[in-house]
C-alpha cells in the first residue's frame, strides 16, 4: 500500500478512536459511539474534498467508513479498562493531527499546486475533526487548551510541503511531516510545551463591558 | 406529489417549526425565527447534496426556503400559546428525523448504489439539521440526551435500504422506513427507552486528571 | 479594483480582526490568533461557494488566505493596546456583515439569478463566519445577543438584490446595501435597538419540564 494511503486509514482509525472515547466519557449507547467515530474520523477529510471540489473520498470507498465502525464497537467493549480516556484520547489525537496534517497537505498540493493552498488544507483536516468531536461531546476544546496544538499541525503540513516543492520523494517529506507534526504535539502534551503569548490578558465577560 | 418528496416537505417543515420554537425559548425575534427555522429545516439536505456533490436542492427550487420561512412566521405567532414548547420541539423532531433519515438514504443510494453511503447519508441528513439548530442556540444537544436518537435514524435509512436493495416499491420501504424511525423515536421519547450502555462510567473533567 | 471586489478584500480582512480579537481575549498564541482569523475571515465565503458549487474563492487566489495571516500578526502585536477589544470586535463584526451581505447576495444573483437564493446566500456569507468564530471561541454567540444581527445581514443582502433587480448600476445597489446594513447593526449595537418580541417567554430547562 501506499505509505500516504496507510497514513491515511491509521488517521481515520485513531481520530475514529477519539470520537469513540468522547462517546464514553459521555457514557452514550453503541450508536452513539459509533456516530462520533465517523464523525471525527472522516470529518476533517469531507471538509478537504469538499473545499478542494473533490468527490468525498467516502463515498466511492466504503472502508473508511466501516473501520470507523470497527473502532467504535472495540472501543464500546474496552474502555471501560482504560485508566484514563482523556489521556489516550489526547494522544491518538495527536497521532490523527500528525497523520492528516500530511494527507491533507498531500492532497491540496496535488490538485491546486498552491504551497498556500497546501498548507490551510492540511490545517483544516488535521484539526477539523477533533474539533466536531469536541463541539458535538461537549467537551472542552482542544482548540482553546493552552498547549501547542493548531501549531503542530502547521509544523507538519509545512515540512510536507516544503519537502515535496523542493523535489524530495513523497515518502520522504511525507514521514518527514508526520514525524515533526507529532514531535511537537507530543512535546506539549508531555513537557506542556506552550508559547508565551504577548501582552496577553483574559478577555471580560460582554455584560460586564459598559 | 411523488411519497418521497411529500416526505421531503414534510421533514422540511416540522424540522423548520423546532428551528422556530428554539429561537421562541431563546426569545429571539422575528428574524431569529426565519433564521434558526430555516437553518434547521435545510441544514441536513444541504450537507447531505454537498457530501454527494449534487447541486444544492433549495438553490433550484424556492419553495423549500418559503416553506421554512412561513412556518417559522406561524410559530411566531403562536408558540406562546404552547404549554410545553419543548415537547413540541421533540416530537416534532422526531417526525422530521424519520422522514430525513428515508429521504437521505434514498438520495445517497440513488447517486451512489451503495448501501453504506445510503445509510451514513440517511443518518446525516436526519441528524444534522438538529445538531445545527441545538449548537446555535446553546440547547443542550439532542445527540447527548440519554435517550435513543441516532439509533432511529439508523434503523429508518437501515430499512428503508434494505427494503429497496430488496427490490421493494419505494412507497412501501419509503414509508416502512419512516415507520419504524418515528416508532423507535417515540417509543424513546413515550416510555423513555435507552440502551444499557456497557459498564459505563462518566467522563472525569480534564483539568481533575493529573 | 472593482468596488465589489474591494468590499471583498475588506470584509475578509475586519472579520480577520474580530477573529484575532477573540483569539486575543481567549489568551491563545500566535498559531490561535491566525487559526481563527482564517477561520472568520474565509468562512462565510467558503460556505457561500460550496453551497453555489463554486470553485471556494480561496483556492484559485490566495490573497484572502495571506490577508487573513497579515491581519491576525498586526492584532497579535497591538490587542493589548485596545481598551476594549469586545467593542472593537463588535463594530468590525458589523462592517463584515454588511460588506458580505452585499458580496454573499451578489455572488447568489450572479450564479442562480433567483432572488430568494440571493438574499438566502447574502445572509448566510454575512453571518456565518462571525458564528463559526464565536463557538470555536466559545464566545457567547452573537446570534444570541437581544440586538438585531440577522436582520442587518437581512436587510443589506434585500436592499442589494431589490436594487439589482431593478437595473441600478452593481456600485449603486452595493453601496446602498452595504451603508443600509451597516446602520442598522450600527444603530443597534449604539442604541440598544430590537425588535419587540411577540409575547415571549424564556425557555425552562429540559430537566425541569415534566
Amino acid at each position: 500500500m501506499h505509505p500516504i494511503a496507510l497514513l491515511d486509514y491509521a488517521g481515520v482509525a485513531v481520530f475514529a478512536a477519539t470520537g469513540a472515547l468522547a462517546a464514553s466519557r459521555k457514557q452514550l449507547d453503541i450508536i452513539g459511539f459509533l456516530f462520533l467515530a465517523c464523525v471525527t474520523g472522516i470529518g476533517g477529510g469531507t471538509l478537504r474534498d469538499v473545499i478542494l471540489n473533490l468527490p468525498v473520498f467516502w463515498i466511492a470507498n466504503s472502508s473508511h467508513v466501516l473501520i470507523c465502525a470497527a473502532v467504535a464497537v472495540l472501543v464500546f467493549f474496552s474502555a471501560h479498562r482504560v485508566e484514563s480516556r482523556w489521556k489516550w484520547l489526547l494522544w491518538l489525537d495527536a497521532v490523527g493531527l500528525a497523520a492528516f496534517s500530511v494527507m491533507g497537505a498531500a492532497k491540496g498540493l496535488a490538485i491546486t499546486g498552491s504551497p498556500v493552498v497546501s498548507v490551510v488544507t492540511g490545517v483544516l483536516t488535521a484539526t477539523f475533526g477533533g474539533i466536531l468531536r469536541d463541539v458535538l461531546a461537549g467537551e472542552p476544546s482542544v482548540l482553546l487548551r493552552p498547549e501547542i496544538y493548531v501549531t503542530a499541525a502547521l509544523v507538519g503540513a509545512s515540512i510536507f510541503t516544503l519537502g515535496d516543492v523542493a523535489g524530495l520523494p513523497q515518502i520522504v517529506s511525507g514521514l518527514a511531516g508526520f514525524a515533526a507534526a507529532f514531535a511537537v504535539r507530543g512535546g506539549a502534551l508531555k513537557f506542556g510545551w506552550s508559547f508565551a503569548s504577548y501582552k496577553s490578558r483574559p478577555g471580560r465577560r460582554p455584560e460586564d463591558i459598559s
